[in-house]
Parts: structure tokens; C-alpha cells; sequence
């Protein structure tokens, strides 16, 4: 099961803002049992989005979680792009209107805006490709979309952080295969990483795990997760390294 | 003057780290005044890495930074796989091998480690792309390089933060064109970002700078930055966009 992630942003490209967003949903999506392949990150501009949206699908991932560019400023145009690198219509959703209405209502009576109503920029918003499905936004206006595309599942969320997690809690993960993918962290105790290699390697040769290995400065530890399908698995991995050597600690 | 940025690392992809790398990275080119078109990250795997570069390559940037898998241990192949992209072989360096000989001894002198001698792991990281210029680790082993394909300047960094920042700084900005790009950054006082969208489009078109805004939740602010080539167009568009009613206040 792989996945893309596709971040949308021109402040992710000047960096102004650090892309903790792709880091979020590649940990959840690990967890479900996904394998993150690749992530990108475009700018707010219509051509470079269905470029990058058209190679990801050419890699026919099942997945492609695609977060920015969904609000009402003049350079929210991930919607288009998407609708357009699909070769669909972008539709006005009537149920996404309807909440963004009430969104900008309860803004106005708890007096954080001036004006309630919808002009083109908010509007605009409730627009999304012909064929999609709404995904609910919980905390802000701009609503998600979910469209299905070959063998990829496409899952279009915003870019603010607090809003592009409760979506992708709520509305995307219920949405996608729930296998659990185990991991465990472990801290080896060595000075020195490249004496590590080659047992990691046979570690992964032998028991069909992942292991992810971090330096960690070069001090007396090293930072190692392993990936496997199950415990029995990981635990027999670790005790084939603790044999050739290496002390383990808990966590990290 | 188009840029890409490729992060490599498995931890990017499980989500276990937060890729700060590649926004250092983008901010100083942006200052340098590179338009960073694209942000790519893939995995610790040779094939994934050759794609990536080989895509990139196609798009014929001016300038290619990478980060991530220079070090010794098992996955870190980018080397390699720079290498495999670009159809070179990849040789031993003599300066490399010195250098890294070099700084193990001064690791095991400072009691850091328990062995200087240059094993397989460590005398792999000396080997760079024939035809590649090395750049100097200030902080660490692992050596970058630097190696110019068609329009495309690539330079290839560690991904240890302290060390892709020193190698960045004092190796690779050096080495490109340095015209400066001018940047303000502001708060608009206005309640409604969709309100702000006509204004920001017109002095885009009508003064050809580059302008982000990023909503900072529903309050009274929304954080503005201009792009510009030189201070007086930017004092133009600002002030073109407070006769249309916005209210600016210094600095975020």
C-alpha cells in the first residue's frame, strides 16, 4: 500500500513556514500501514499543481493525501488545479455553501468578523471537482474533497494545521484500509553508526523488517526504529542484534 | 532563476522528522533571489533517488540542492545514486578520504569513539561522482560535492542540520549568483482575508512583485509578505494597497 503527500504553498517554498503538515499525515499514514514513498510540495499556481498532481498519478499510488491552497484568497487555487488535472468540472457543492454560510455567521455573531455574507471569494470555496465528495471541516470554512482516481484515493485537505488535522482524523483515516503497522524506537548504545551497518543490514536481510537508523551527534547513542508486521517479529529482529552486540535502551 | 530542492531520508517519510532542512534551505535561495519552484523528498533507496533526480533534471532548473544520505551506515546511498542519475562512475577522493581519516582521529583523540581506523562505512562516504567538485564539511565526515549538468547546478549536502547549514552557507552560496531579492514582510489590520484578495491581485498585476499572505486564524491580522526587486516598487505596491483601504502595521 503506497501513499503520496503533496503539500501546496508559497510560504512552504520561500521558507517562511516549515512543512510540519507532510510530517503529520506521513506518521499517520505510516501507522495505517502505508508506505509514504514520496512527498512534493508546489507553489500556489495552477500549472505547477497539475503537473505534480499528474506525475503522482503516473505512479498509480492507492493514496495521495494533497493539504493547502483551499481557502478563499487569490492564491487558494488548489481546488481548480485538482479539477483540472483530473479533467473535471469544478461544481458549486450546495451542502459546502450551506456551511460555509453558517461558518462565517457564527464568526460574525461571535463578533470576529465585520461582514457575514458570502461574497466571490467565500463562495468560491464550495466549489469542487464534479464527482467528489465533501469531507466536513470541523474547525475552519474551507471544506476538503475526496475523489477517487484509477487505483489512487485522493484526499484534498486545508492547509491550516488545526483544520487539516481534525480532517484528516475524522474524514480521511475512517476513509482508508486500517492495518496496523508496528513499529518500536530503541536507542543503541554505540559510538559509532558505521559499526552498526552491517548488523542493521542483516538484521533486515533476515527477519524482512525496515529499520530507520538516526545519528544522533556522536555520542554514545543512536536513534533506531523498526518497522515490522508484527512484535514477534521486531522482538526477534532486536534479539538477533542484541547477539551481535548491540545494547538497546527503551524509547527516544 | 528556477531552483528544486530534493530531501532524502526514510525519517522524512515516516514523519519521525520534521523537515526543517529543506526550509532553511529554500529561505536562503529565495533570498538570493532563486524562485524555489518545487520541494521534492524520497526515501533512502537508489531507485526512488535516480528518479527523483533524473525527473528534476528533465525540468531544467538553474540550480539543484540536495540533502540527506551522505553518511556511513547502510542506507545512505545518495552518493550513489547522484552518480547512477548522472551516468558517472563514482571515485575515491583522495582529499575525501584525508579528511575524513582526519576527523575520525580527532574524534578518537577526544574520546568520542573507540576506533579511528577507516572501515568500509567510513571510507564509503570519500567516494563522490566522477567530474564532482568536493565541498567541505566543516562539522562533520561526511564530504558534499558539487557537479554542474547541463543548465543544472547540483550541489549535494549532508543531512545533519548543522552540517547541510555550515556546507550550505560557506560552500554552495558562494558559488551561485548572488543578486538580492528584497523582501517586507507586514500585517494587514483587516477582519476577513477573502476581503483582501481583489486588493493584493491588482498590485501584484499592476507593480509585478510577488506577494504571500498567510491567515493567522480569524483575528485582526493577516501576516503579508512582498516580493520585489528593489525597495522602491515594494514602497509603491504598499503604498497602492493601503489608498484601497488596508491598514498595515511593521513586521511579524
Amino acid at each position: 500500500m503506497f501513499a503520496e503527500i503533496l503539500t501546496i504553498g508559497d510560504e512552504l517554498l520561500s521558507g517562511h513556514t516549515i512543512d510540519s503538515n507532510s510530517a503529520f499525515i506521513a506518521q499517520k499514514l505510516t501507522e495505517r500501514g502505508y508506505w509514504v514513498k514520496r512527498k512534493t510540495t508546489v507553489g500556489d499556481d495552477v500549472k505547477e499543481i497539475v503537473a505534480a498532481v499528474s506525475e503522482i498519478l503516473q505512479r498509480r499510488p492507492e493514496l495521495l493525501v494533497i493539504s493547502g491552497g483551499l481557502g478563499p484568497t487569490h492564491d487558494d487555487v488548489t481546488a481548480l488545479a485538482v479539477a483540472e488535472a483530473l479533467k473535471k468540472e469544478l461544481l458549486l457543492n450546495e451542502e459546502a455553501l450551506r456551511r460555509i454560510e453558517s461558518f462565517y455567521k457564527s464568526l460574525y455573531e461571535r463578533g470576529l468578523i465585520d461582514d457575514p455574507d458570502l461574497n466571490d471569494a467565500r463562495r468560491k470555496m464550495a466549489y469542487i471537482p464534479e464527482g467528489a465528495e465533501l469531507l466536513r471541516n470541523e474547525v475552519g470554512a474551507a471544506p476538503g474533497f475526496y475523489i477517487q482516481k484509477g487505483p489512487t484515493k485522493i484526499f484534498v485537505l486545508p492547509g491550516m494545521p488545526k483544520e487539516m488535522k481534525a480532517m484528516l482524523e475524522n474524514e480521511v483515516l475512517p476513509r482508508i484500509a486500517g492495518k496496523r503497522f508496528i513499529q518500536k524506537k530503541l536507542l543503541a548504545e554505540i559510538t559509532d553508526e558505521s559499526k552498526l551497518a552491517p548488523i542493521l543490514s542483516e538484521a533486515i536481510e533476515k527477519f524482512g523488517v525496515r529499520i530507520h537508523s538516526s545519528p544522533k551527534g556522536f555520542g554514545r547513542y543512536i536513534g533506531i526504529i523498526i518497522f515490522g508486521e508484527n512484535e514477534e517479529i521486531i522482538e526477534n529482529a532486536k534479539r538477533f542484534m542484541e547477539e551481535k552486540g548491540i545494547v538497546f535502551e527503551q524509547g527516544w
